[in-house]
């Protein structure tokens, strides 16, 4: 049992969030959970039902509450009302195509809620943070596998900018003010779902990930996947990509957790990722075997500014953390497929009650939608 | 007379932008100053001293409201009382020692009260921006002069940070909303005051700035200055920096203003300096023979993370803004002594009708202080 008790989860109700608290309760500890909505959906009565399925899927409860990180006054209520330990902080906008064309609402969103959360911590005298950030503040790479000491900073888009910023945030907080004791996870890319097919990734905008678009023109609803860039310097000419299925990433921050505990770090930044790097052929292939479908693609000219090849040096995370990514690329299509296939239209509605876990995962079944 | 009347100033009644608003209320503008007093003094009544003097100096009425800009409210409040045709954006924290130490403060105060204001200004339909910006961006220089296309973002402190993310941010919005017409611009080392002696810089904080502290160590304030590397690769040792006239900077903002109204730009940025390198030394022998004192120095150990040499090329400001620093070493020196040793304890404690501009400037007249 942890010595900490309460965890307190921005964008708990959303995809990583939803998968991280249900490894939280499986560790023993007691969640708090805030979401705005903005990445996912609430039920007619104001709640998440990812964690009313997290709720299903553990036997725990979760306490919710609706709070937007810009509500300040209501952040800084619910901290008053219970005794938190440790704050994991998920939530921020995160849709990269979106982020430059509103960039102003993305900066609003992902750095006020942020200095907002960090002074309501310090006024509650919580200074244990594990902060969700990201690969794209490595910009195009210079040497892979990518250590954490890679140059951070010529970030390509706005949302990696956001999440770079906050960053250097945190450097300047943590080394100013010694209470602070900070980690900060650098996400590759998450796949996959939880292995029950209750919860998994609920795009309310558009598809712009790539399996999740990968699985709209595998049951048809897009005639085929365009590739950019079938020319690179690759194992088969695409990009590259350490893909990481999300419940690694969610042991990823217990294992945070655990290391805060026992340590005074002030601040320690590790990538999350498998190691391996995967092309989008790969990718493909292996989601078209394990889906038993098939995914028409066409490859398009290089787009300016893509990354072509990006995958973690996971040593410190192994070393430091005791933490290592456990499931492989099949693992990864297998249950985003079943939540998906279980799932098609996402969280909408359904209550808890109509998902019971057996619904048959194959090609056909969802075809039809 | 210009096609734009009013300017709204953010961080009016600072060092900077008081000398500003002489210059924009000389070139025919209506002044709209807001100012939270984080800076510079108010006096007894709530209002600012620089601003009186300013209006003193101009003949002119300066619209002014305390205010902050993290209380958006107010803000856009003002807003929706006034016809605002362009904002220039002075309001920040910026006292790179204490950045370090209170970082959250700075990063608070500096980027969400930017946001704020950006946010009020597109609610107005006001996208015409000046925006303070700093050559902290650029680091420790790779080449000398620096040009605008020099790389940023390895600064060195956390103001510098704050500017350089503004910076950053401004960016994205310009590229992302094709309303913004905003110039950004680079200051280098703003010294001096206004000739008149009844505005000037008066630091609320300890004298971290070279030449203010130069003038406590001249009256006898402090004992001797200390400078920190005397065997740099420059002329005598100490480090170079680029010092401008005040008033040449304000120069500058009025000239980007009329560049705004004739083009549009989206987004630019200047360099504001006056091209020449002075060293801590020259700078040091200068003062001393202008104001007939004498500074005692001693020479310690060059400080890690100390820029050696800083210096603008002024050539793109020159061309496209057809402005040029006009105010040299001596007169930077005789017009900061000026306001000096007729305000020994700047605006506070002073009204408006006790200032003449008679005080007799020199060493020995001051240094009962």
């Amino acid at each position: 049992m942890a010595k900490w008790k309460t965890v307190f989860v921005t964008g708990g109700a959303g995809y990583i969030g939803s998968h991280c608290i249900v490894e939280l309760l499986d560790a023993g500890y007691d969640v708090i959970a805030i979401d705005n909505f903005a990445n996912c959906v609430n039920d007619p009565k104001g709640e998440a039902p990812s964690l009313k399925r997290v709720e299903q899927i553990t036997g725990k409860k979760v306490t919710f509450y609706p709070c937007d990180l810009l509500d300040k006054a209501r952040l800084a209520k619910i901290f008053s009302e219970h005794e938190i330990d440790c704050v994991i902080h998920f939530a921020a906008m995160k849709a990269v195509g979106e982020s430059m064309q509103v960039p102003l609402l993305y900066y609003k969103n992902n750095i006020v809620g942020t200095i907002n959360l960090l002074e309501v911590m310090k006024d509650h005298n919580c200074y244990q943070l594990v902060f969700s950030s990201s690969c794209t503040v490595y910009g195009n790479p210079d040497t892979l596998p990518i250590t954490e000491d890679h140059p951070t900073g010529t970030v390509t888009n706005v949302y990696g900018r956001t999440k770079y910023f906050i960053e250097e945030m945190l450097k300047d907080i943590s080394a100013a003010e010694k209470n602070w004791n900070i980690v900060s996870l650098r996400y590759f890319n998450p796949v996959g779902a939880h292995s029950s097919g209750l919860i998994g990734e609920d795009p309310t905008k558009a598809f712009t990930n790539l399996m999740p678009y990968m699985a709209q023109v595998a049951i048809g609803n897009k005639a085929n996947l365009t590739i950019y860039g079938g020319d690179y310097d690759t194992v088969d000419g695409t990009g590259v990509r350490d893909y990481i299925h999300v419940m690694d990433l969610a042991s990823g921050h217990v294992a945070a957790l655990s290391k805060l505990q026992k340590e005074h770090l002030r601040l320690k930044t590790y990538n999350l990722g498998t190691g391996y790097g995967i092309s989008v052929l790969q990718l493909l292939r292996t989601f078209e075997a394990v889906t038993k479908t098939t995914v028409p693609f066409e490859i398009q000219a290089r787009r300016t500014g893509d990354i072509v090849s990006m995958y973690a040096n996971t040593t410190l995370a192994e070393t430091e953390l005791g933490w290592k990514a456990k499931y492989n690329l099949e693992q990864m299509c297998q249950d985003f497929w079943r939540w998906q296939t279980m799932n098609p239209d996402g969280y909408r509605g359904n209550s808890t009650t109509k998902v019971n876990g057996s619904a048959s995962v194959n090609g056909n079944h969802v075809n039809g939608h």
